[in-house]
């Protein structure tokens, strides 16, 4: 796959590396700051461990949307990459060393217990991490969307106000680099447990929400429900088994943070208040539609880990199980939030989720016009 | 500005609205869940506060990457909405009360007194924050940067791969929706106090660093200088101020996370380890420059609410200083992170960046081969 443009003639894809970055790239050109005929120095970034090959890389419409060999890319082409073609990785495997304050307080409070190698008494735990950028596939997108390819490819050029017109007029390329955010993977335990049907394997896939994921905002679930999955992760990796954190730039349900904020704002302002009755409607008003994360694509980065089985799911959304499903992986238990991790004013958000279908262990009989979100004025029960 | 795509004919802008989820709602169109005819109901989503006009909103040149009136759109053009036109907000201005564990441990220290107004007794924080998507007048855009316009155009075309050939057919076109991320605003105390220069106002500009805002890595200080952020900024509304967090989504110095992480890789891998010395060149070896961010662009959203001096600049870095005192804003003080907030890991970043110019308040003088980060495979000291 050559998405590089040192050479534009020997591309074979629509689009550019870095997915939403490129353009940046681009200014930096522009500017001067990088010459267009820089290729990357790619000595030592190899994988810091390694994964696959899995079944699922070679088997037809199984990964669509990403590039299974992008983490090896300049291993397995490296005498190309010697005769000069830039060809680029698009997936990156690196090592860390994690902080969170919630690990320090579930330390203290003895749910989780420092075991010297994935859990240091002082809350740090070690992780492999991983970075993907979006490699969509063309005709295998339309496939498992259900959409006819010369429709998605018009659509896709049209909608985004006429991007790319190599999506219309070259249908020989199959490949294009988004210009979208990627995936991250935050892993706990042995690698090779995560495809070992033999050991457990956690998992949570959460999608991006940084108003509550970095800032800690209290409307939502997301934060707690996260690092909630960071616990679970750790305590199945304890076991023996791997933890697995998959964590999508899917901002506001994939329509952008904007639209969401507007949302909030129709939200508070709603004559009867912010009930869980009218959550939905508010977005839909807005935007047209409630979601566009298609969490069809979702299930890719697990086939790409080898994962056939989850046995505990630290998720509540049937629109993140259904995928899954559907894609051949077994769920075996689905992990709610605790109750006394959801913040005050996201009771909303919860209990109209669970009465749209959302998963949870206990029949749902709340009325849902009677839970209410604060007031912009009031100060939080 | 008509950046929406119900009636291409009356469009008078390049590229569409949402930054990089517009190719997800094109996706969405292309699946038959979002009707490509729809438009927004934006009833009840004006600002939760008002912001504006300032003088800078008027004063060619000093604002180019965002429409100032990009909040106010549903308001200004009510009678051309009614009307059928589709103007859509390109900014969005709500209210939050955000939890930080990190501001829990500072009240238990003593560091920040709750005041029952900005900050409650269990951490709680009050802020109103902002959304804003990037808006690109190119004329402007190629002024501030220093380019040549059309010379910006065709790297902006080719250099993506072909994004948007109407970047160089439509110079009649001069502004330009870029499919890249956002900045989001976090604002502290009286609303009112961010732009009157009788008042005293903390401000940190932050560059989005994932693995260490949301998983709290311990190679770099972004998360501990973020939080450190929000205490001076309450500290500086609560002493009748106000406080100011700009985050801007640019991960990895704006070249994206798989380079990012592959850095990483060849920084740790190094024959002489990890060393503050070899910091920035491993950067420039693997993307052919070290920081592609353009802060040149950053100071905006600052000329955005009316700011013109700011008391207490939470960062150390020449690289976001320079271009907002070049931008008119006078930087009184600036604020290093205290040290015991610098993960153990962290110290190489630190160090190679005080080396190149970073603002420290001592003179360095450390030995930039003898500072090393840790290996892989050992313990944290």
């Amino acid at each position: 796959m050559i998405g590089s443009l040192t050479e534009p003639q020997r591309r074979n894809v629509i689009g550019a590396h870095s997915g939403a970055y490129a353009l940046l790239r681009a200014l930096a050109i522009a500017s001067g700051s990088l010459s267009p005929a820089h290729k990357p120095d790619l000595a030592d970034t190899h994988p810091a461990v390694p994964i696959g090959p899995h079944p699922q890389w070679t088997e037809p419409g199984k990964i669509v949307s990403l590039d299974p060999w992008g983490h090896v890319a300049a291993e397995a082409f490296a005498a190309d990459i010697r005769d000069g073609l830039d060809i680029r990785p698009t997936i990156a495997v690196t090592r860390a060393f994690l902080h969170f304050p919630e690990l320090r307080e579930a330390i203290a409070a003895g749910r989780l217990r420092p075991d010297a190698r994935i859990l240091r008494d002082d809350g740090e735990v070690a992780c492999v991490k991983v970075a993907v950028e979006p490699v969509w596939h063309l005709p295998g997108i339309a496939e498992r969307c259900g959409i006819d390819e010369s429709v998605l490819r018009r659509a896709l050029f049209s909608q985004s106000g006429g991007m790319f017109p190599e999506l219309v007029t070259r249908d020989d390329l199959e490949v294009f680099l988004p210009p979208i955010g990627g995936t991250t993977l935050y892993i706990f335990g042995d690698i090779e447990a995560i495809a070992d049907p033999g050991r457990p394997l956690a998992c949570r896939v959460h999608d991006e929400c940084n108003g509550s994921d970095v800032f800690g905002s209290d409307i939502c679930t997301c934060r707690p429900y996260l690092t909630h999955g960071v616990e679970v992760c750790i305590e199945t990796a304890q076991a023996g088994g791997a933890g697995l954190i998959a964590y999508n730039r899917k901002e506001g349900r994939g329509l952008g943070e904007v639209t969401k904020f507007l949302v909030y704002n129709a939200r508070k302002r709603h004559k009867d208040g912010d009930t869980a009755a009218n959550y939905f409607a508010r977005t839909e008003c807005v935007a047209g539609v409630q979601d566009v994360r298609f969490q069809e694509l979702m299930p890719d980065v697990l086939h790409w880990l080898g994962i056939t089985r989850i046995d505990r799911f630290v998720s509540m959304s049937d629109m993140k199980y259904e995928p899954l499903v559907r894609q051949g992986i077994e769920v075996v238990e689905r992990v709610p939030i605790p109750d006394e991790l959801i913040p005050a004013d996201a009771r909303v958000e919860i209990d109209a989720k669970k009465a749209a279908g959302y998963f949870s262990p206990e029949p749902t009989d709340v009325d849902l016009n009677n839970v209410k979100g604060r007031d912009w004025d009031s100060a939080s029960s």
